[in-house]
């Protein structure tokens, strides 16, 4: 009985986290009072812009220091409208969920490349990459460089493939991933992939139009008929909209103060509800925060 | 074009985790592979099942030697009817679905504790904790100890938040949480919920009746009106419930070589798809597999 008036003034409190009640310094008080240096805005030619038969949104960016070749593919698959009544055609709980053409019939458009060189890391030199931290589980050395998380090894970096991570499907062999197969990370981040396909890029909106979907009951989670597959509508570069259909996004930059005072409080969660702070945090939990740009 | 005759005769391959093609030891091989011995069933009284208004099924295993005083009131609330009408009333993308009482007016019943101490972590030294053998970015020491993946630090043990993992829901103190407003977690691992939350067990099947749902858009993923709430029908665990109506599960054991085969194997895959081994793992993509009880 005892209960039930703290959770008629407190619902939202009633969960794992708690609404903000106090003035205590959060992730959330951190991001909402960074000043406008502390966003980065999306390039128009790295924003890759889908719409869903259903309704469904998603923005991606696109890491263009990461995988040249294969953005440079689909960004001429995208201003051919070759996606353009695709689906998407797989969804594997916890693993990924896969766009294109289901159909596996429509050919690719001139101009396209079908057979790249995997991109699956780059030399690390040139990369200005800012430590993380704290300890990752995979590899010793992990940070963010231009803007993205990154892994590194022995002079190579690489994208880890985090939630909401978009990478290249591909077959058997190493250059067969054109960007025409196209997944994007919706589970506990599968780090094995790393280096073993192409990166491309991140979901930065509507992750919930591809999370939220029945997961597809035969093997690896594909759907048993075409009759399930989610249609795609469009999948355009938002360079290539007319200035007032384009969405613009912003991304929290991770090279400022607010940044690094946002990560420490991520591993460090102390507020009315948290009593033992973590004092760990895996880049896969601190991917950087993302908005809507503003109206100008 | 040299893309389509490929994906012609391997579509599933067309993806970042191929069809098996090859004799190749996977994590897969081992486990369709491994002797009956290698699997437990979960007891009758450790079984709690869900059942939604839209056929949705839910079975988690209660984790009895981690949060037993919650676990009691469980029980009780399931015994009583009491999650009876519920309904399933926040999904947050990438963290947690949660359920329960919506309306935050209904009664808990008779002989169910609404004043137990909080059930965060346990006393290790009982615990026999094999090790996991590869590095946790958040503590020292992981590994399994009663079947269960488990965290360790000076001389304390408990239950990491992995995806599937169950808490319970509380407010800001840590001796208000019941048992009556449960989770599970949806996305990357929220480990800074460990030690912050009682742990009660894990989701080991039907995960896709919690994660394929519609996100909540009021802030932290709650539902703007009762009308989208998924609806509770019965909430059993499955002792209570007629033998011919009880589901049986099993869960692969922890303590045997083909486990221990099965942690190397998925840390250093290495197969026709994969062509460079993480040689790493995250403990949070090591959960025990799952599977329906053979029929007997």
């Amino acid at each position: 009985m005892l209960l039930m008036p703290l959770l008629a003034v407190a619902f939202a409190a009633q969960s794992p986290q708690p609404a903000r009640s106090s003035p205590l310094v959060t992730p959330s008080t951190i991001v909402e009072g960074a000043p406008a240096t502390a966003w980065r805005t999306v390039p128009a030619d790295r924003l890759l812009l889908i719409e869903l038969a259903d309704g469904g949104r998603v923005a991606i960016e696109l890491a263009e220091a990461f995988a040249p070749l294969h953005i440079a593919n689909i960004r001429r698959l995208a201003r051919a409208g070759w996606y353009d009544g695709g689906a998407v055609y797989r969804v594997q709980d916890n693993y990924v969920v896969q766009w294109g053409d289901g159909t596996e019939k429509k050919p690719l458009p001139p101009g396209v490349s079908t057979k790249l060189p995997a991109e699956y890391d780059r030399e690390s030199q040139a990369l200005a990459l800012r430590p993380f931290g704290y300890r990752d589980g995979y590899v010793a050395d992990v940070g963010y460089a231009d803007g993205w998380p990154v892994a590194r090894a022995n002079d190579r970096a690489w994208l880890p493939h985090c939630y909401g991570m978009v990478g290249v499907g591909r077959d058997l062999s190493p250059d067969t991933g054109t960007g025409a197969e196209l997944y994007a990370v919706i589970g506990q981040a599968p780090r094995q992939l790393d280096r073993n396909i192409t990166v491309v890029g991140r979901v930065i909106d509507g992750m919930e139009a591809l999370t939220a979907r029945p997961r597809g009951t035969k093997a690896l989670g594909f759907y048993e008929r075409p009759d399930q597959w989610a249609g795609i509508v469009s999948v355009r570069i938002a360079a290539d909209l007319p200035v007032n259909e384009r969405r613009g996004y912003q991304v929290f930059r991770t090279d400022t103060p607010e940044f690094a005072a946002w990560i420490r409080s991520r591993a460090n969660r102390k507020d009315d509800f948290y009593v033992l702070p973590a004092n760990g945090l895996d880049i896969c939990n601190a991917m950087p925060p993302t908005r809507a740009a503003p109206e100008r």
